[in-house]
């Protein structure tokens, strides 16, 4: 008789180690899932080193697969990078995705305007120039920020509403849990942080997905990882930042 | 005996009729597979009706599966949205998708940077107000464009010429042809199109993927594509916009 040993697969994040953005789309799914994984730039940053330094050399690195940008997911020898196409992986491999073909495409299609709701939330305080400050480009986010609030995050939140209704109310995608239900959380967290104000008027008709958000935040392993130093506080340096100048809808 | 008769499946394309937009990356791989398909609004348009009509009754529509932007794909009864959804699903379907799973991440990936691309051209001209004209936030999309050209674009192009490298220069993912050749082929010529010099200054290493753009261009279908009035011409409503004042390195 042979006793076998199975290796688990290691799974490796390599993500920005000081603020949540994209890279807690994905956090989000490990913890939920229980999977044990390293957060590597956040270990190096913990030890004393530079953990930025982490995600620059990934990207830097010029190998057969190159990458643009993080986060990276990387299982073993695998290498996974766009958030969507991460959470598509992690979703398949772990119970959080759907099986019915005309499902999955449903949750990819979710997953996808998620990401887009967040490059627009990005460009709220950015929507000149990604590599410079925020001070440096103040007036035009004022101006970005009164269109996307008062534009742009109703009809996204109605839409996710829609989506919700459509599925019978408990789940975004189907009667199961999948990494959407997960995202829309984050998404509903962030942007209440970042927009009170705007947030209140464009979620006031949004009823189910406040109930979603509600239950979701009480799943034992989430709930648990919340409350711990596991979770990076929102901040200023994220995706979702609290600029009291910018949670207006009107100039 | 009985004769079997299989009905192939109706492929409808909805899409905004006039502008290439993110249609356009649909429409190309339609057009390569040699797909009869309908493009819905533009053959309402021709027939003297309205064919954005046909577009915001479909997103307006209140089904199972609420809709929040074209282009979407049918395919019978399944519908497909979301520009890198509908390419995996025609990928798949269509011998344009990679089986290896790290290949078939890797298309992923890249057709998601691809997209994320495309919405910074997007972003040029509409850097403030997604529903307001171009004309009246020309100063920040000024600003924004020099940004885009001189600091972005150039990682970009850099970016997807690493990607067809590390695969061996002749397609960008494998050894065979995907969507995401027939995606990079068309925001090459979208971004030669809006930015000549800018596009320009920022290809002018990137010998490998302008070698790629002329043997795609090449295909026998989407040539015969191409010189066919199926094709929109480039113009001034799409995402590609060649407006000269924002096609400049400095300001």
């Amino acid at each position: 008789m042979f006793s076998v040993f199975v290796v688990p697969a290691r799974y490796q994040l390599i993500y920005w180690p000081t603020l949540q953005g994209r890279g807690e789309f994905v956090r989000l799914v490990l913890e939920d899932v229980g999977l044990p994984y390293d957060d590597l730039a956040r270990q190096a940053e913990s030890n004393g080193a530079g953990g930025a330094v982490v995600v620059e050399r990934m990207l830097s690195h010029k190998t057969q697969h190159p990458l643009f940008a993080p986060p990276i997911l990387k299982i073993d020898e695998l290498v996974i990078a766009q958030t969507p196409n991460i959470l598509w992986w992690l979703g398949r491999n772990h119970n959080l995705w759907p099986i019915e073909e005309a499902l999955c495409l449903l949750a990819m299609q979710v997953q996808l305007t998620i990401a887009d709701l967040v490059t627009e939330v990005h460009d709220t305080h950015h929507p000149i120039a990604l590599g410079h400050h925020y001070e440096d480009q103040m007036q035009a986010a004022c101006k970005r920020s009164v269109q996307f609030l008062s534009a742009r995050l109703p009809l996204f939140l109605q839409h996710l509403e829609d989506i919700l209704s459509a599925s019978g109310g408990v789940y975004m995608i189907g009667k199961t849990i999948t990494t959407v239900d997960l995202s829309t959380f984050q998404v509903l967290e962030g942007l209440e942080y970042a927009f009170p104000k705007g947030f209140a008027y464009a979620s006031h008709r949004t009823t189910k997905l406040h109930a979603l958000r509600d239950r979701i935040r009480q799943r034992p392993r989430l709930a648990a990882y919340l409350a711990s130093n596991r979770r990076i506080p929102f901040n200023e340096q994220g995706i979702f930042r609290r600029y009291p100048e910018l949670d207006r809808l009107t100039e």
